[in-house]
């Protein structure tokens, strides 16, 4: 007989709002800054990237993540986060790809676990270019690993190198069946 | 009569070593870190965000450019740089755009101009995903404002946030006549 505790996700729009309390959405809103001779909107400080505690020796870097597409439904064993700095994903087309973040102080608590759809570009809209969007985890929010969908899919990472521990990877119960579904 | 120096610039490819005197360029390459149990390829710290001096209140901050195409051939009057920190320009989608930097201690030598090409997807390689080509340029480094071609364009920039000028223009003496062409 299980007793597994069966807990079945299904993604809800990425929106600024619901995503607050885990960090940033990186998209195109609000008014522009105009620059370059009125050739280019500059969309001011979406984010900002931190890192840790003052004093510490660190840096922000820019990596690519090649990510493999995964296969829904995926069973999710697992969380990490950064406690030394913000981690920011900015990715290279505008296919959909899901984030999946939870709270917790010391173990991600799988009932705080939200799954988020990015969605490409909305087809109904008529925007020049099609719309990006990307996402930066504040500094100790508990994420999965990237999530893409469909095809490899490169992002750009902006996030902290320097001393101490950056990465803390925690598996949920073994007695926690969490399932992760479009 | 003009008396009128003529300079007449082509794009070369942009290549990391024909580059390094102005900054990086980021794109995959190399040995990537297998991470995320396999399923995501990191190419490490491909690009560094600086800030200028250490005390000085800074940080990287995150934004969207959105850049109007530019039509060729197109005469060149300014430069523009960055005293005090690195900008990165990560593009959201792998359309050609142009780079152009120069040399210069207190102005932008005209001698030393670059132009550079950023090619999207090479068509013969059988690439998944097709690659996409960012660039750092290095705090001091003379630039001009984005040269998108074709489509307007977003790109992700990181750029530094603080105290301090950390912008300086400079335009081209007016008997300098500057065109770049494909």
């Amino acid at each position: 007989m299980s007793t597994a505790e069966k807990l079945i996700l299904t993604p809800e729009p990425l929106t600024p709002e619901a995503f607050a309390l885990f960090g940033d959405v990186i998209q195109v809103g609000g008014d522009p800054i105009m620059i370059n001779e009125g050739t280019t909107e500059r969309y001011h400080r979406l984010s900002d990237v931190t890192l840790g505690e003052a004093g510490s020796p660190s840096m922000g870097i820019i990596n690519i993540f090649r990510a493999q597409p995964r296969t829904l439904p995926m069973p999710i064993t697992m969380m990490e986060r950064h406690p030394l700095g913000s981690q920011a994903f900015l990715p290279t087309n505008n296919k959909p790809y899901l984030v999946l973040v939870c709270l917790g102080e010391t173990q991600p608590d799988p009932s705080t676990l939200k799954l988020f759809l990015v969605e490409g570009p909305n087809s109904s809209a008529a925007e020049t270019p099609p719309s990006v969007t990307g996402v930066s985890y504040k500094a100790n929010c508990w994420h999965h690993p990237l999530i893409a969908l469909g095809d490899v899919t490169d992002f750009w990472v902006v996030d902290r190198l320097g001393s101490g521990n950056n990465l803390e990877e925690k598996d949920f119960d073994a007695n926690m069946d969490i399932e992760i579904q479009l």
